[in-house]
């Protein structure tokens, strides 16, 4: 890029397009043309997903972002085939963070959503607490969607089974623990295409899609 | 599989539930235990999308089927990157088509959706005009698919762009021939993503999710 050239600075949930003046070895010194609150959702959506193979967890990561998710939290569960150590996932999340950023940068978003490490069923569990509420998706049944998330829904956290499902004992926690089941249809989706068709679903009924 | 196992065989939108009783080299003979109607969606959508990329288009078909999508046709318009001859397309139609198999016995759907050969712009247009009606999405906007889509809606064209978007006049002959502008919110979804989370919209509001 040259002195003269416009950049979109986002900072702080506001996009400052500037003109580059001064660009030199340490620094670019750029004047702020005008501003304007960042298009982020009015729903922060935190995605809880049981750790997939790590293809399925790039996917949902770089999907997730693009459709305004603010954070993504792999959780180790019973069924989780993939079992990777705390220690060995952080150079994965590292790549998993690159994903959220250039998935971030090309579809706009107004903040880069932390891919944070993972973290156990019950540390999710406590988490999920902290959401205006939870929902999961299970394959045996539960609400619609359009039952439990209205327009004005601003906090939500969503849990993702691996691909082999919860065990009905995890089911039955996270029922205990308040969080609501959700059925997303009569179609099996693999792990990777609930957490789009959720995410999808609830940027609809909050009315950001 | 043995004698005694149990089958589903999906044939006219009924699922037979079966026990198997003979198999030799040639025949299977199954004894029909039950019969339901198969569980597919109420609403028949038919997708259409703009050429992108190979590995895009089978994340496309192979999620489109996960969620309910009938038919997906593929379009060659101005500015797709990847433009495959017609002749040339059809190899990798047949890889298509066994995405598609894949993703219906995956799923459970009642029916295998067509992967269509390529068809230009022009036989888009008229195509989508045999369905109940026909949505675009527009990155430059239109209205939300929760003032378009019904409950009751039965039969929908959608029709999707390539990496780069519509050229302007595609947007207008497309809109001239009846086919509504859709907004999929602000942040730019990948020509992969939108047709995902548009199908799940829509799915949603036809009460299938």
């Amino acid at each position: 890029m040259a002195v003269g050239d416009e950049i979109v600075a986002c900072c702080g949930g506001v996009d400052y397009l500037c003109r580059l003046e001064k660009i030199s070895d340490t620094a670019v010194l750029a004047a702020v043309l005008s501003e304007e609150p960042s298009k982020e959702p009015s729903v922060y959506l935190t995605l809880y997903q049981a750790v997939p193979k790590l293809d399925k967890l790039e996917l949902i990561v770089q999907k997730s972002v693009e459709l305004g998710a603010s954070k993504i939290v792999p959780v180790l569960t019973k069924r989780c085939i993939s079992r990777p150590e705390k220690a060995q996932f952080e150079k994965k999340r590292e790549r998993l963070q690159r994903i959220s950023l250039e998935a971030a940068k090309q579809s706009g978003r107004g903040i880069i959503p932390e891919v944070s490490g993972i973290i156990s069923f019950d540390e999710c569990l406590r988490a999920m607490k902290t959401h205006g509420f939870g929902l999961m998706c299970y394959e045996k049944g539960g609400r619609r969607l359009s039952e439990t998330v209205a327009p004005d829904t601003r906090d939500v956290g969503l849990l993702i089974g691996p691909e082999g499902g919860f065990e009905p004992e995890e089911a039955e926690r996270a029922e205990n623990a308040g969080i609501a089941r959700i059925w997303l249809g009569d179609r099996i989706l693999r792990c990777e295409t609930a957490p789009i068709a959720a995410i999808s679903v609830i940027m609809n009924l909050t009315n950001n899609i």
